[in-house]
């Protein structure tokens, strides 16, 4: 009952930690195959007691395994995908630009029932899996009308270069250097980025798009009452999310630290607020804490939200989402 | 036409920025008392050229000047204003703790006409003067119907001691050392906090009331429909605010940036957004960018704003009041 599988992007900040997982995890993996865009071929990465070498994607037959993992950008996942299909081969993408079957464990796991196999799926990006997923665990207490969201992002959004990039900023004006900007085209250390990557003509960008989309697909509730807007600060890892959400009805806060204190997956804060260093990261729960009734009044409900991204928003879902696969539909 | 002032907490951030913009602005002022507590008496500042002596608070007599800015804590203006007034003499406060009539000169000058004098007066926090500013001049093109504020606050919001707390974090995690907190009560450098300062019970901070109370008071069409939230960004300087706007009707942004366009106090990053160190740190513009619809629909309008919180946000506009105050009313 194990598949070979190949994870694509496997040296990347995510692809490392979905290796790691599927390890932890005891996934049915049987051979692993890691690959990588050229200039990352020929490392190696660690996966049940050996080293594993990392292969070149170009030139990979996905005809050798049963599901591949893409963590990789949106281009290199855009390329491959297809051709990973093509040949067989259901493909998880953790980049948002395949247009397959959105599918977040703890949510929509039946969604899988519905496809023939082999798939083209995605998981949400992070602060999407990680809303939705505290969302849905309120959904006896909240009758959701609107959500709004401002989520701080992370360097680690930019991957392995963007935490290279702020460590570097940080390094060079302590010591009194003159800042240069490369990945970012501006001083990215001790200053908040209001955009993360470039805007398009209505003035979002893409992680903005795809978290406003993934959102209102994972909550069909909100019916498009979504406003998901994205910064960089300058912290190497984690989401920190300012959640407000309007319920038709008003909202017994008891009953929501209740349904958080109950639900798997989340790890409800009381009488404080989580931050990503010192409770997130390395978790595998999201963190809720400031639980209170909005500004407006009782229909509304406000939460702080700190969850480890590469792990807990992107990986485990990644990982759990293979494991079912495989055990069940594969 | 000129009177003699005091500034009370002359040696904080704060105060040190109003001593400068009263010389700036040609304030007309007499003679200028630097007044601090214990420990700060006995430094001095420059002004006019001078170097001026700060004071012990303690034992000055308010009966020596016609308008004293109070740049302090809460404690200590709430301490020191009453007496102030009871002295004869007009109180500026830009702590929050004083219970006077709220003008933003820019908003709401007429303000002063209805007031009798000696008389106790506030500007408002730096992220609600910033808001209500953008907002007002936008009054022609947005009904304003809901208003939803991210302000992601800077170091210096906790003072000098607040800017100390975050280099020194910061240098010690840069050096391998452990971080010990002191002012705050965990890793700041590198890290979001959540809160800043105590919760009362309702879960919200002393700098998040005031800035819900002194938009609703600000923006009276908004009758509640407020939700402000704060958060410290590991930032020394400046305001960095995500802001999103319901208007009764549809929203015409080339409308919107035309009267952004148009407002003095407010420039317009057209086709980018402002960050604080390079765009908004040492300006007396609020700097907005990202105007774009929400994406709930065409009456929602979204904003990115970068501030210099000492100065735009708080310093000039307690120093263009005391202009006014002086110029027409003491």
């Amino acid at each position: 009952m194990s598949v070979d599988v190949a994870v694509v992007g496997a040296t990347g900040l995510v692809g490392e930690a979905l290796v790691e997982l599927l390890e932890e995890l005891d996934c049915p993996v049987a051979e692993l195959h890691l690959l990588a865009s050229g200039e990352s071929a020929g490392k190696s990465v660690p996966f049940r007691g050996r080293n594993l070498r990392v292969r070149e994607l170009d030139g990979f037959s996905f005809a050798q395994v049963k599901l591949a993992l893409f963590a990789t950008s949106a281009e290199v996942a855009g390329e491959h995908a297809a051709r990973a299909l093509a040949q067989g081969c259901t493909v998880i993408d953790l980049s948002g630009s395949v247009d397959g079957a959105l599918v977040l464990p703890a949510l929509n796991p039946a969604r899988l029932g519905e496809l023939g196999f082999p798939a083209l799926l995605r998981v949400p990006c992070a602060p999407a899996a990680e809303v939705a997923e505290v969302v849905a665990a309120l959904r006896d207490c909240v009758e959701l009308q609107e959500l709004s969201l401002t989520a701080c992002l992370s360097a680690s959004q930019l991957g392995r270069e963007g935490v290279q990039e702020l460590a570097r900023q940080t390094a060079e004006l302590l010591n009194a250097r003159p800042v240069e900007p490369r990945l970012v085209d501006r001083q990215y250390a001790f200053n908040l980025l209001g955009l993360v990557g470039a805007a398009d003509a209505s003035g979002y960008s893409a992680i903005e798009r795809r978290l406003n989309a993934e959102l209102n697909e994972l909550l069909p509730e909100l019916q498009g009452r979504v406003q998901a807007d994205c910064l960089l600060a300058p912290v190497f890892f984690g989401d920190a999310l300012n959640l407000n959400l309007r319920s038709a009805v008003p909202i017994d806060l008891s009953e929501v630290r209740a349904a958080l204190e109950a639900a798997e997956g989340i790890e409800l804060v009381e009488d404080d607020y989580p931050t990503v260093i010192g409770d997130a990261l390395g978790q595998d729960a999201i963190q809720v804490g400031r639980v209170r009734q909005g500004a407006a009044g009782p229909c509304n409900l406000n939460l702080w939200i700190a969850s480890d991204n590469v792990r807990k928003g992107l990986g485990l879902n990644a990982a759990n989402l293979a494991a079912l696969l495989i055990k069940h539909y594969l």
